[in-house]
């Protein structure tokens, strides 16, 4: 007898109730994550990680067929290194885990877990670069990287995580802007395709930029609660740390110049953005298109014959195409499709004696509990149509959420009576002040999230900023956020 | 005009004139590697870590074949951890690098830059693990590991590498040994069929195995210079850790156990391998399986009318089913020949305006020089069979050299006299008795590489111990070692 057999599934708190406990419980029930012995680590499960590998596959094959190749660079950074572009080492130093002894002895200076890499990286550029025929650089590197944070969430932040980080090197500030603005794209193009998470694009605030950068621009996305969360950057670095790191070329006229500069970076965070945008009060809601399980096989009453057998040609038939899993333990159908369901495997088949006799089965939607009796005869195509299905309705869903979640606010009364009624981006005029943007975070808590570009601008009210009532070249999005 | 042109390729040692500065040379002209700039620390570069990239996709595939699923473990492990297990702290302590400052503080405690992850998965592991219905845990993982060297050579042996490491829990004591020689298999079938690297395979003497472990199996190496390479190890550890850490479950009859444990990796150290055993004096050379180029496309007189569109059809006909490059750059046939030679290209093509009046190519060979004219008209496969037969070659070749360098001897004066005059591995018998193993090491240079399987030992003259003269029920293989 199964050791589960009529156990229920332990309840995972309401989303409603209390969102930051339904999200602990979430990931620990679905044994995607644990908490590390080291405060603010985490040990990313083989359910967590496989979906990791997914994001991993389908980001690589899209940075080699722009032209990037992936390189290692070493975890540790020489502290005068790190010093060498002052922006970048004011923003990072704080968080910097710093190695001080190795092999029994005391080291002569202190090395740096790398935060990031741009200064170990423009410290190779500046030795390998040498004539314009090299450039582009086109250079990323998948990478754990450490920045000691005080308070800590698995995925959202975390003292360890895993990323990658592009770093490019072009002759001309165009070639930069281009790249940073192509990556973004890459990184909008797979999060809303296959983690089927509409994005914001748009630019960092001078306050929100990554410290180096002469502009940041991100990627961001509405969580359940209406939080917001930066999920990818995508930094123009200008002649920042190219000067800092005296990297020279000879142009084509044989003069000495100095190369324009990028940098941009995904990472686990976003695993944390695909929980808490997609998953409900029964747990995980996966997209197909990242679930490291497709289609979960339910065996009913199982010691009738021809079920079993039936169910293992079913999976035999499936595996080629999709990722399939048969559950033929002890346990009862029921704790099985709890189990399932809270593991967010997007469809649920059922195969029963009765269904036999039809030559059908039954197909169990995750994403909004739809039960379709259809036919074994093309049970692959039906399949593969009903995975597409899921994949663009979870999509949908997820932008008619984030749209519900968007206001318009004309003043900071209005600023403040749209969050608390109704939690999530505000979009307002703003002067561009960053008094204006400190007293805005200050009275309602929300941040600048990005300023959109001008194909997605829009001018809200009489044009006039939100705070401070003067006139407001551009709209940006607020929110509260991770 | 090409910035090449003319210009012939800067000159590699010759292998037998200095094989250390051979290697440096092959590794730093190729850009496999660079020299970090903390000292013993490596930065890989494109052209080596495709290679890694290889090496990976290969093994992954397997582990996941195997059962096997991917996890990640935090860097940093509480010194604390470390300590639990005697044996283990007492092998890793002198060469671990220690961060003993964070997030701006001096931390209570110093953390280890994981030189392994024993300890850490150990401690997660008694955790998670309760009943023998969990069992076996089949996990592993990519990642990054720190051990301080005083003596480094890139890939080979540095302070940070690139590895993998499995980490395994069963039930019983035969299910650990099965599992850890089901590993040291897939090790060797990866080297041997896509490394091309033959393997010697067998137990470690207790003075080479793993800190922690019961027992240590290995694969081993010859290189060009008649050093060995220990390429991978798999690790029985039985039920040391698994005390240390308490790690119990509940066995079939109720009760508490602990499990028996294994571990098993192989690293970036195998790039090395590659390079020493296949690499000739005019550079890399690599096996087709595993080359991150496998055809390099040379136009000859490019100018000439339909030379440069006959040179693209041909890599688009190639690219769905090699990795393909053309190369048509301005610089001249000669030098890109070199150059492509260097790299260790399995196979270059050259297409001229001739050959096209000939419906023709020819395919010049990486491994023996060949030069063998093809017809276009069934390319692909002509390529396709080409290079498995040059993989086969490389194997082959490698198989070689290490028979004629391997050797056996009945006494020290043999001993010293074989790897005098043929330096290499020498076979041995040996009683057991590590003060034999001692003074063979202290005398020669040679340590004990390991002790074949009962199915690959033999006698030697005798049997009696090359060393004390005593009876020795084993043959052992000896070399001096990287």
């Amino acid at each position: 007898m199964g050791k589960n057999k009529g156990k229920k599934v332990e309840a995972i708190t309401p989303r409603d109730v209390d969102f930051a406990r339904w999200y602990t419980d979430v990931i620990s029930k679905t044994e995607m994550v644990d908490y590390a012995p080291v405060k603010g680590f985490m040990v990313i499960r083989p359910y967590g990680y496989a979906i990791w590998e997914n994001i991993q596959k389908l980001y690589d094959a899209k940075f080699k067929a722009t032209g990037h190749q992936n390189m290692y660079f070493p975890l540790l950074i020489p502290e005068n290194m790190l010093q060498k572009e002052a922006e970048h080492v004011e923003g990072f130093a704080p968080e910097v885990a710093w190695v001080t002894e190795g092999g029994g002895k005391k080291l002569n200076e202190r090395l740096a877990i790398r935060p990031t890499s741009e200064t170990i990286i423009c410290s190779m550029y500046s030795k390998w670069l040498n004539s314009y025929r090299q450039l582009p650089f086109l250079y990323n590197q998948w990478a754990n990287v450490v920045r000691w944070e005080k308070t800590t969430r698995p995925f959202l932040r975390t003292s360890e995580f895993l990323w990658q980080e592009g770093h490019t090197l072009h002759e001309t500030a165009e070639e930069a802007q281009e790249e940073t603005m192509r990556m973004l794209g890459i990184y909008r193009e797979v999060a809303e395709k296959d983690l089927a998470i509409p994005m914001v694009v748009g630019r960092k605030s001078e306050s929100e930029k990554f410290a180096g950068a002469a502009a940041t621009y991100t990627m961001e996305a509405l969580m359940h609660d209406g939080q917001a969360l930066q999920s990818g950057t995508s930094h123009n670095l200008g002649q920042h740390f190219t000067k800092a790191f005296d990297i020279t070329y000879l142009d084509r006229n044989n003069e000495q110049q100095y190369p324009y500069h990028t940098s941009w970076g995904v990472s686990t965070r976003l695993i944390g953005g695909l929980i808490m945008v997609h998953g409900d009060d029964n747990g995980l809601v996966l997209p197909p298109h990242i679930a490291p399980i497709q289609v979960a096989i339910i065996p009913i009453a199982a010691h009738k014959p021809g079920v079993l057998d039936a169910a293992q040609d079913l999976k035999k038939r499936l595996e080629g195409r999709f990722k399939v899993t048969l559950d033929d333990s002890d346990n009862s159908p029921g704790w099985k499709f709890n189990q399932w369901e809270m593991k967010g495997v997007p469809i649920r088949i059922e195969l029963g004696p009765r269904d036999l006799e039809n030559n059908q089965c039954v197909l169990a939607r995750r994403d909004n509990g739809e039960k379709i009796p259809a036919s074994l005869d093309d049970i692959e195509g039906t399949v593969g149509d009903l995975l597409e299905t899921i994949q663009q309705n979870l999509y949908d869903k997820a932008l008619k959420a984030r749209e519900e979640k968007t206001s318009t606010a004309e003043n900071m009364d209005e600023f403040k009576q749209r969050l608390a009624e109704n939690p999530g981006f505000v979009k307002a005029n703003w002067c561009g002040d960053p008094a204006c943007e400190d007293k805005i975070h200050e009275e309602t808590g929300a941040s600048c999230r990005c300023i959109p570009f001008d194909d997605e601008q829009e001018v809200i009210g009489d044009g006039s900023c939100v705070c401070c009532g003067k006139h407001a070249d551009k709209m940006a999005y607020f929110a509260r956020a991770y």
